[in-house]
């Protein structure tokens, strides 16, 4: 991608704040940067800070010994660079950059650094940018969609191979291992989590892989993504080890049902909190709502997690180009779960989906 | 490790913010939160949170899906959980927990959270742990040293065998791929950095590996390491494409002269940043100050980065079982660079080095 295009980006932030009746943006490492100066280090303690603000142009403060990869970076050209040396105080400097007013700031910005800047700046308020410009990254353009889809379709394809394989007997970190495997040969740069939970233990929603061997009877629901070509991949299914009985099979059809529901209630204009709750009243209806404990969905893209959440509560407006989870699930302490995770976006016309791994049951040996 | 040794950790937690006269400690996902409850979620955008306050006992508040694999965790038995679901309040419910007074809070607490807890209390006020309570990680006990000894060894034996590979004529990215492949080959879970530079990258510190071809007459900076047995690791060396000609010999003499004196300097008492002037004495008696353009250290631990900080203006006094890095270096921009780095553990007597790959200079071919 070129210089321009991330110059742009920029400048569509800048609006975005200012019609927020916000003075500006601050940008630390992560997503965010990546998305605006195709920037990517490490967040550390030392102060990387993207500003954008209206009183003035676009800077980037940066370690002085950061300086070289900095300016290496794909959308730093023509933009101002501040480097700051060690031992030197990078927030004063921000703050005479900055002036005063009311500022979003990335919400994963250290604590650290947020405390400084407030000590440094007489009259400064900061918000959240998740909360005050949550949508900033929301609507993808065609290049990130291409990559979502590419995401999507390389986890589906790590799904056709981990089913083919062995589950019995296994414990459940030796099919974690093969989810990873599979992953990156599919292209995947990083691998992020490969969660496998076997009968109780798949009642845990976010249980990681441990040491139970799966057996014959289990429910097994595998959660896993990472990053491909920079964008994000994040399914689930849940498998059966052998055929399940007739609970479970129930339970998984009310799963299947309510992540259907989720996904027709998927389009343009349409609010993220009526999409969870398209989920939230099949699962209700037959009885199981209070074991659908967490939200039905979330953003993805440069981020596992990012906006639209898909919430009680979450008023956003659906878009076009707008990509999230729609993953519902039961969980029944002690026994079973299942969860059912796609990948969704926004079209013109309603939804499509980014995973077209079988969601049909699925028995495994 | 079992749970009274995370409750003791806890226990000299709370004493070390009553000295430093703050009422508590916040610690959201990261390394505090490994070393206090043995607990290592993702730190994402549902709050997650320990509190250590001398009014209460310990809490730890977890999103409601992530209760089991929090409880699953060495160190929570005997904590209070409190799990809030979607859609609730986690704020507030700290704000009514905490009253009143003044927390420390992990540095790499997101914004976003630091925020909504200053906008949920009235009369809380709060400091980055980081700059309150430094040094709460910064000794470390007889099996965390062992650790960072065996990461040290790790990234020792994969310097090793990087050396016999051939360097003339691959891209720094494939001698890159060795480093990574080697460290996991010797224990390494996670490979965080393996940074390679040659001729005139290695002038950039913290230049990341490229597609420039390594040619004969390069110095080549590897800097690399990550996580093994939950410890980092992290070590640097330069090497030579065929014999160093006398001014890259000269500079590497003089930049291992620095990295001895510093080591030299390093025992208990001594101040953090007398350490840093001892290498840089060297350097800037040699007629190159201007070109060593970083502090000459950093802590190590659970993070690759942590307190102490070797660099001008820290004055922490060294005590054994702190552990940090010794890596002072020369960068000539545009024209070649020399950095040597290795691990350091303060013992009774003086120092310790955990790195022992070899420090005279090697010619690669």
């Amino acid at each position: 991608m070129n210089g321009e295009r991330y110059a742009e980006r920029r400048r569509r932030a800048q609006e975005a704040a200012e019609e927020a009746g916000l003075a500006g943006l601050l940008v630390t490492p992560g997503a965010d940067l990546v998305y605006l100066t195709g920037y990517a280090p490490l967040p550390l303690e030392r102060l990387t800070l993207l500003g954008i603000a209206s009183a003035r142009d676009p800077f980037l403060v940066v370690p002085a010994l950061e300086r070289p990869a900095a300016e290496a970076a794909p959308g730093v050209a023509g933009l101002e660079v501040l480097p700051w040396p060690d031992g030197g105080d990078p927030y004063e400097l921000v703050a005479v950059l900055l002036r005063s007013g009311r500022f979003a700031i990335t919400d994963q910005t250290w604590s650290s650094h947020l405390l400084a800047l407030e000590h440094a700046t007489a009259d400064c308020m900061f918000v959240a940018a998740g909360r005050a410009l949550p949508l900033l990254r929301a609507v993808k353009d065609p290049d990130e969609l291409e990559r979502l889809r590419g995401a999507g379709r390389a986890a589906d394809a790590a799904f056709a191979g981990v089913v083919g394989l062995p589950f019995a007997g296994r414990r459940e970190t030796e099919v974690a291992a093969d989810l990873d495997r599979l992953l990156r040969e599919q292209g995947h740069a990083r691998v992020d989590f490969t969660i496998v939970g076997s009968g109780p233990n798949a009642a845990s929603p976010h249980h990681d892989s441990g040491e139970r061997t799966i057996r014959a009877g289990d429910a097994v629901v595998m959660d896993f993504g990472g990053v491909r070509e920079g964008y994000c991949s994040d399914i689930a299914r849940t498998v059966f080890v052998g055929e399940p009985d007739e609970e479970q099979a129930r339970v998984y059809d009310i799963v299947r049902a309510a992540q259907q529901a989720a996904f027709d209630a998927v389009r343009p204009g349409a609010i993220a909190q009526e999409v969870d709750r398209a989920a939230r009243a099949v699962i209700a209806e037959a009885g199981y709502g209070e074991f659908f404990v967490h939200r039905t969905g979330h953003g993805i893209g440069l981020e596992i997690h990012e906006p639209p959440y898909i919430v009680e509560g979450n008023e956003t407006e659906l878009r076009p180009g707008m990509t999230f989870s729609d993953e519902p699930g039961i969980y029944l302490p002690g026994r079973f779960g299942v969860r059912i995770e796609d990948q969704v976006a926004v079209t013109p016309q309603g939804a499509e989906r980014l995973n077209e791994a079988s969601r049909d049951p699925t028995v495994v040996s």
